[in-house]
Parts: C-alpha cells; sequence; structure tokens
C-alpha cells in the first residue's frame, strides 16, 4: 500500500512526525508531547495518525509501530533506487555518501558527459557516460536522480533522465526546471537557504 | 531598518513571493496574479505586503519596488558574509560556486582542520587552518558559515564557528546540531529531501 490518499500538509507533518519518531527513545510518545515538539494540536495530531487506521490508546502511540505504519503510508518501506548526474565535486561528494546506506536509499549508478571523468574517478557504484542514461534507468529501475550538473546542463540533462523513466529528481542546479506534471521535483538553492536563514538572522 | 516585525509564516511567504517576483519580467503584478501563483489569498497577500508600507495601487504593485522593500524588511539589502567550514568534495563545491557573486551573498573564507588541504586546494578566496576560525570571523565580519564537514566533526565545527561570532548556519552534516537559541540554523539533509520527493512520487 503506497501513497494513501492524504493531503499534502498532512504528508508533510507525517514527513516531520517520523524524524521525531526516529529520534525518539522512549517506547511511547503522546499526541501532547508531539504537540509540544511541533506546535501542531493535539486535534491535528490525532487526525494525522487516525488517517493511518486506529494507532493510539490512552498511553499514546507506541513509536516504532507509529513510525513503520508512517514509513508504509508514505512510500518509505520500500527501497528506491538513485542515479547520480553530473560527477563534479557535489555529484562525486554524493557517490561516496555513506549516509545512503543506512537508510531506505539506494545509489546505484553514476552519469557524466565527460567520459574521462567516468573511467577515472574512483566510486562504490558503476559509472557511466550520459548517453547510457536511459538504458541504464530502466534495466535497474532507477526511480530518482540527483542533478549536479553545472546550470546550463541542468535541464537537458533533467529531459534525459525523464525520458529514462525517472520519476523524481532532486536539483540542485540553480535554475527551476520545467517538467511534466507527474514529475516530483524537490530544489536544493543554496541561495534559498541562505536567504531563508538571513532573513531570521 | 532589518527585520520588521513581522511574523514567521509572513517572512517565509515574502521570501517566495520575492523569489517570484524576481523572475517575474512585467512591470507590475497583482494580488490575484500572487495568489494564482501561490495558492495564498488575496487578502493574505494584501495583509502581507501593507505590512510593509501601502506599496500598493488599483493596478497592482510595481514588481522592482516591491522587491527591494521585501528585500529591505527581510536584512537581504545588505551584503551577508559567508564562510566554508570543511573542504572535502562539498566544501570544496562551494568554494568555486559563481552564483554567489551575483547574489547578496559573498563567501570570504574556507576553513579545514586539514591543514595540507588549506595548502593544495585551489580557491578563489583565502583558505585558513580550522584553529584560525574565530580570529578571522571576526576579522571579516563573518556572520554565516556553511557546514560541510563529516558528520562526527559537526558539532565541534558549529561550537568553534559560533564561538567565533557567527550569527547563522547552513549545516549539510546529517546530525541536528545543539546551538544557543540567538543562532539561527538550515540544515540541508539530502535524506529529508528524498523522503519528501518519494511521498508524492
Amino acid at each position: 500500500m503506497k501513497n494513501l490518499e492524504v493531503s499534502t500538509p498532512t504528508k508533510k507533518r507525517l514527513l516531520y512526525l517520523l524524524k521525531i519518531l526516529e529520534k525518539n527513545k522512549a517506547i511511547s510518545i503522546t499526541s501532547s508531547q508531539i504537540e509540544e515538539e511541533t506546535g501542531w494540536s493535539r486535534d491535528t495530531v490525532r487526525k494525522d495518525v487516525s488517517a493511518l487506521g486506529g494507532l493510539g490508546s490512552a498511553s499514546g502511540y507506541e513509536t516504532a509501530h507509529l513510525s513503520s505504519t508512517i514509513r508504509k503510508a508514505l512510500g518509505l518501506d520500500k527501497k528506491h533506487r538513485l542515479c547520480v548526474v553530473g560527477l563534479g565535486r557535489l555529484g562525486s561528494a554524493y557517490l561516496n555518501f555513506r549516509t545512503f546506506n543506512a537508510s531506505e536509499f539506494e545509489l546505484v549508478a553514476g552519469f557524466d558527459t565527460n567520459v574521462n571523468r567516468v573511467e577515472i574517478l574512483s566510486s562504490l557504484v558503476p559509472l557511466y557516460p550520459a548517453y547510457k542514461m536511459a538504458e541504464i534507468i530502466r534495466r535497474f529501475s532507477i526511480d530518482i536522480g540527483l542533478l549536479c550538473v553545472p546550470e546550463d546542463q541542468a535541464q537537458s540533462a533533467a529531459d534525459k533522465l525523464i525520458a529514462g523513466g525517472i520519476c523524481g529528481i532532486v536539483n540542485f542546479a540553480p535554475i527551476v526546471l520545467k517538467v511534466p506534471p507527474n514529475i516530483s521535483i524537490r530544489n536544493v538553492f543554496v541561495i534559498d537557504e541562505l536567504r531563508a536563514l538571513a532573513a531570521f538572522l
């Protein structure tokens, strides 16, 4: 069961709640404790959780069970396969990112238009020239791409990822990509992060 | 005038509105057009903008003027000075990030505990060994740090930044930093981005 029919704001809250639960060492957590950590009203918490099925009791929610239920509801209970596109400094940083191993995301390939770079770079996963993108994405059922190419190559690289059958892109290039409505995008723009920080200094 | 007394949700909306305005090529924009692009009600838009002073007219807002007013209200009209801490792959990617030049953020220094790396790396800005952090932060009035060190060094590097007088940190290390309440933090965790993406695939 993937992607329960829950609203976007509920999904966002469940993602955040999952993070809190994963850090929580206690066996159970109450909706008031969640309210305290998040600022959401207890009613909101109860409504979000009850959308997943009746999980609560008088003493609160069992953290391990609630975590795994949320993971299931958000499609995070199965491994997603990733590729990195663009093996410059940023892309090659992710090639060797150990935290993937402990997560539900599995990095399986890297791509670059520069064939030399593909041959020379040390990497734990196989690297391929960019023209093989569609073939490799299909062969390994890759569903998410980390887009780490320079700004002027980002749209064409995204087009190739999508042609290969990818469903989602984490975009590190500082441009807004034009993609079909069925493709999900997360933009990670350091300038936006800096502005959001500066506005609260 | 920095940091007008506007609420956190208003600030967040103004940040997003600024992005829209900067992409907008038209001379003016109406609150209905903003409503269409953002999903916020026209009333919310008008209230947010009127908090900055009476800027509207019957034909809408003048985009250039509204942008500069928002920038001023959010403290984005002055240059903020940055440093990068941790000059591995990710950190050295930011050392040579050209987009900073066109922004209100100026990268002025890089730090690493590895003195060899500091001497060998090619960089447009001066690099220093980590023990000089406090001295250099004060000398160049650096107010924001990009934290690019490995997970196990992130807290101690953050402590050094804060001891040096930094006000804000963009944290790329996958841990939640413990910092005093007057320090602002933005976490950029690729696993969180991937989860947020996967939940909407």
